[in-house]
């Protein structure tokens, strides 16, 4: 027997394990308990197309699932897309009772927690709200902006060095923290870099399995701001590995400077299905995307080295001055090998960016 | 009732509170045990000249330290500098044991284990001893090595800028790692800084009590490296808060390019009796001590912030290819505010300074 509150818990933990495939659509995990609350089925949703959480428990649960209990990471679904409404489907089960943690922000899919109460089913919203949200929380944003929720992965030395003097770079982290990159390109559907570092590393931005490099069978999207359309025909992003998009000015747009349209780049990704990109680098691309708003996330290994020469890690976000500096909150530090990995989100400045006087005493 | 351990344990603790005051001398801690194991006194060594650490708790223990057992952090001294020789106290006051967890290395004060050994009394040594050393880290490395022991500090972005492009630098760190600096500094001798952060800062690099803002009664001594004599005379530095030494070149000699030669000041600084140096800013001499293989220590605070251009936190360390990268060994990540405070020893580079061969996979 388990609490609801526990089977919300293992089914935001299966919702997880859908990331980086099923997108357009969000993670979604169910957990159905009979009348006397033991587990008879349990499901996540694995890939766009594929059946939804809710389905794979009912198929599992059988006719286990009569008169008990749904616990659900996100409002069933209301509307038949590829597959047909959960909502529907739980009722017809003989579902008594629905515990869900998030309602489904889009305008298509909501509804469903209306069409089971109007059906006489117990309907309990908002347990575990915010660990669901935050298991969903690039769908959940890009749904909210109608762009990809961008993540700016970098690497550097403790003192900010992308590469030495010289251009080298390889390795500046440990193999642990490159394996934890293929990790996080997992969870994606799409891997940005800008064409300087095309034609300076040719990376090829696959996901690769670590235990003997093959490729993942899902790759993501790997997209190349290249303005002027300079990747070359050889380069490695453009092999066969997985699927490439050269996004030049003449496809997406430029702005006035002659620089790429960040903004309607992610509008395309968004409308290709993108709901999570990984923007990968360089440090200019990287300030472009920053000074243009277009960050959600920072994931930064640092490796316990220095440098004090090379290419920085990041240049030009378009700040001037100490007091617009972009403010992270930090939501976890964890050692990968020997370098650290730092994960943040960036704090919304308040729109009155006058100067906040300090109280500070004057140390220096 | 302690064991030995546990008191020795205690007296490193001890021993600690003795940071910042007693240089030349080390820091050392006392326990005294009665032949019950009951502790009947404890000491350390506040100041250079003041009583030693085995002073301080014979005086505390009277005639219950007759039969018992010292737990000392170091060797008792055998010598009479400014007090007596502690192995002759101990002698007299009938300890039967003496348990030391790290030997004296300098050739003065050596030989007391002798002593104590000669007139009978049972001695056990290494006990703790990397705990006691690493409590002393930088008085036993000053004196194998004949200069200061040298932590580099910094505070800087996540993107490693340590002031925004128009040079504003107030504040990068949160107070709490402002305040930690202050700690920092009242556990050193001496505080180094180039003439340029005088020039661009003008900081008065004073230890203050963090509740009231006022001046700790032991200020390290002030170091401006300032071959060319620019330090203002009304900077800061300058002021009567605390002594200061602007080294010129003139003063300490110079390297061919005219720049300090920064391994003649830290010998005359040890033979100020310095032991313990904070190398405070900027950025190009910072690079300068690494370069010369001159850095110990590296204590970096990190703010959670980005800013893409600025001041970098370190300058032209010598290092030219990904391979010469100054490794460190990370001892300590912490939470200070809302920064991040890294600690972090130099890792000696083998000699042989072929490549290594790496056999990650190519992954990028």
């Amino acid at each position: 027997m388990v609490t609801e509150h526990e089977a919300m818990g293992r089914a935001i933990a299966l919702a997880a394990r859908g990331l980086g495939t099923t997108s357009p659509n969000p993670v979604v995990g169910c957990l159905l308990l009979d009348p006397d609350g033991e587990v008879v089925g349990e499901g996540f949703h694995v890939y766009a197309g594929g059946p939804h959480a809710e389905i794979v428990a009912l198929a599992q649960a059988g006719k286990r699932a009569r008169g008990g209990t749904a616990v659900v990471t996100l409002e069933p679904c209301n509307h038949t897309g590829r597959t047909g409404p959960c909502a529907q489907a739980l009722i017809a089960a003989g579902i008594r009772r629905v515990v869900i943690a998030v309602d489904d922000p889009t305008p298509v899919a909501t509804g469903g927690a209306e069409t089971l109460r109007a059906a006489g089913i117990e309907i309990e919203t908002g347990m575990r709200r915010e660990e669901a949200e935050a298991g969903n929380v690039a769908w959940l944003t890009a749904v909210r902006r109608g762009r990809p929720f961008v993540t700016w992965k970098f690497a550097a030395t403790l003192d900010g060095r992308s590469a030495a003097a010289d251009g080298t770079s390889m390795w500046i982290t440990s193999e642990p923290a490159r394996a934890d990159v293929h990790r996080l390109r997992a969870t994606v559907d799409a891997i940005i870099v800008g064409v300087g570092t095309v034609l300076a590393d040719d990376p090829q931005l696959t996901v690769r399995y670590l235990r003997d490099g093959s490729l993942a069978i899902k790759q993501p999207l790997r997209v190349v701001a290249d303005s002027a359309g300079r990747t070359p025909a050889k380069a490695r992003v453009r092999d066969a590995a997985a699927e490439s998009w050269i996004a030049t000015a003449a496809a997406v747009g430029a702005g006035p400077d002659g620089r790429l349209d960040l903004s309607a780049l992610l509008t395309e990704l968004y409308a290709r299905g993108i709901r999570a990109a990984l923007l990968e680098g360089g440090p200019t691309l990287a300030g472009a995307f920053l000074a243009a708003g277009l960050v959600d996330r920072v994931v930064g290994y640092v490796a316990p080295k220095l440098l004090g020469t090379g290419r920085a890690a990041l240049v030009d976000a378009g700040i001037g001055t100490i007091a617009e500096a972009i403010d992270l909150d930090l939501t976890d530090v964890a050692q990968v090998g020997a370098d650290l990995r730092f994960t943040a989100t960036l704090r919304q400045k308040p729109s009155d960016n006058s100067a906040r006087p300090e109280t500070g005493m004057k140390e220096l």
